[in-house]
């Protein structure tokens, strides 16, 4: 049956404005995050749209943004599953570290390599840190062998898929509507499995926040029609943003 | 293990305030139910709660009375199951009508028949009304002869329970954390269940709206401590007012 999958980057953080890597540190969202959740339900009722099952991460950011959006859809009561298969990438020892400072230290190739190469993780966390997962109580149900103690965009590739296949397609494949909310790299690694996007490609592209990116399959899950954000002038304008962020 | 559960009622909802049979009509808080619910999340963090697994309705003001009092604990993030068996009872044709007008119509006794005992149910609502439960796209996934056109508690009871069997119950065996948001009628099953409660005497028994109330378990699920609510003066005053309202 044809089927239709949304996903939706959370909207701005507290820490993207402070300039601090964040990864799975459970920072909240801003006030300008909050409108942009908001305004992400609003496209998404214009949109006519109307979803089955929802997936989020189980950090806080993305979950406000997915209850924002869908109270504005009028579907705050959606089953929505939340997965550590969804979080953000973890960012290892940088978590909490000012990028600036970051690129004082190690040099601006070096961090350059860590933020943008495809498969070179950087420090990971040590295990008495604060932000070591297994010091995360959220976590403390899940094999401690898997939880990531520092991430490439590789390895997020590697964690997000099986959720995809084992839980997401089996809802596509049954004609479903699935609206996933998540993160830059989370749904990064997705849409470079989506839309065939090569190692060297994927690390260019920047996904804006909190706008609505539509997938329509037909039944064999091949594109019914080509993938596009619901505003297509504002995301061009986001990912312009979120590039020139990166490049800073 | 030993294991803990927190049962809360929706805040007041905009259908209490305007004296209409709700049942399964979704509508939402009311600005007072929305501080019902920020308050529960208070009482819940004064009280040092934490939860593992959350459990909601497929109603709005249950979904949105989890969201804030989990929002107030910290723990926005916590992965609520939502399903129809936490619903409140289906109020049959008498949804969405007036309970002065209903007295007027059928009588202070039979209308008190429909309210208040154990296994009489209302009047069934029918296939074409938009009341009907066929009618509501969040249901199309269930089987359709296992969705009500009216419930008495008893019904409630018999769909509530396969839900605690076999989705809360192993958690709790588990040594878990769970949190139940829900409806008067539908938590009034469970506690009739928990608190061996006769079916001439559940039925006086009234829970005071965004008031958690807490059990704490051994391993074999009988209780460590006797059930209270957080806030027992406050509760008392709750129960009072439902009590008072429901006599109206």
């Amino acid at each position: 049956m044809p089927s239709t999958l949304c996903i939706v980057r959370h909207g701005q953080s507290s820490w993207n404005e402070k300039n601090l890597f964040t990864g799975w540190v459970d920072v909240d969202l801003t006030e300008q995050g909050v409108a942009e959740a908001r305004n992400a339900g609003e496209l998404m009722k214009k949109a006519g749209l109307w979803f089955d099952a929802g997936h989020t991460s189980l950090l806080t950011r993305a979950v406000r943004t997915a209850n924002l959006a869908l109270d504005g859809l009028g579907q705050l009561w959606l089953p929505v599953s939340r997965t550590w298969r969804l979080n953000e990438r973890h960012y290892g020892d940088l978590q909490g570290k000012d990028k600036v400072e970051m690129v004082q230290q190690f040099g601006k190739e070096q961090v350059q390599l860590w933020r943008r190469s495809y498969d070179v993780p950087p420090p990971p966390v040590k295990r008495d840190h604060e932000f070591h997962p297994a010091n995360d109580k959220r976590y403390r149900a899940l094999a401690q062998d898997a939880l990531p103690t520092s991430e490439c965009l590789k390895d997020v590739v590697a964690r997000v898929l099986p959720y995809w296949h084992d839980v997401v397609v089996p809802q596509l494949r049954a004609g479903q509507s699935v609206v996933i909310v998540a993160h830059g790299n989370s749904l990064r690694a997705l849409v470079k499995h989506l839309e065939c996007i090569s190692d060297a490609d994927i690390v260019e592209l920047n996904i804006p926040t909190g706008m609505p990116r539509l997938y329509r399959f037909k039944d064999d899950l091949s594109f019914a029609e080509a993938p596009r954000y619901l505003d297509e002038a504002a995301a061009k304008a986001g990912a312009a943003a979120v590039a020139k962020q990166t490049g800073a």
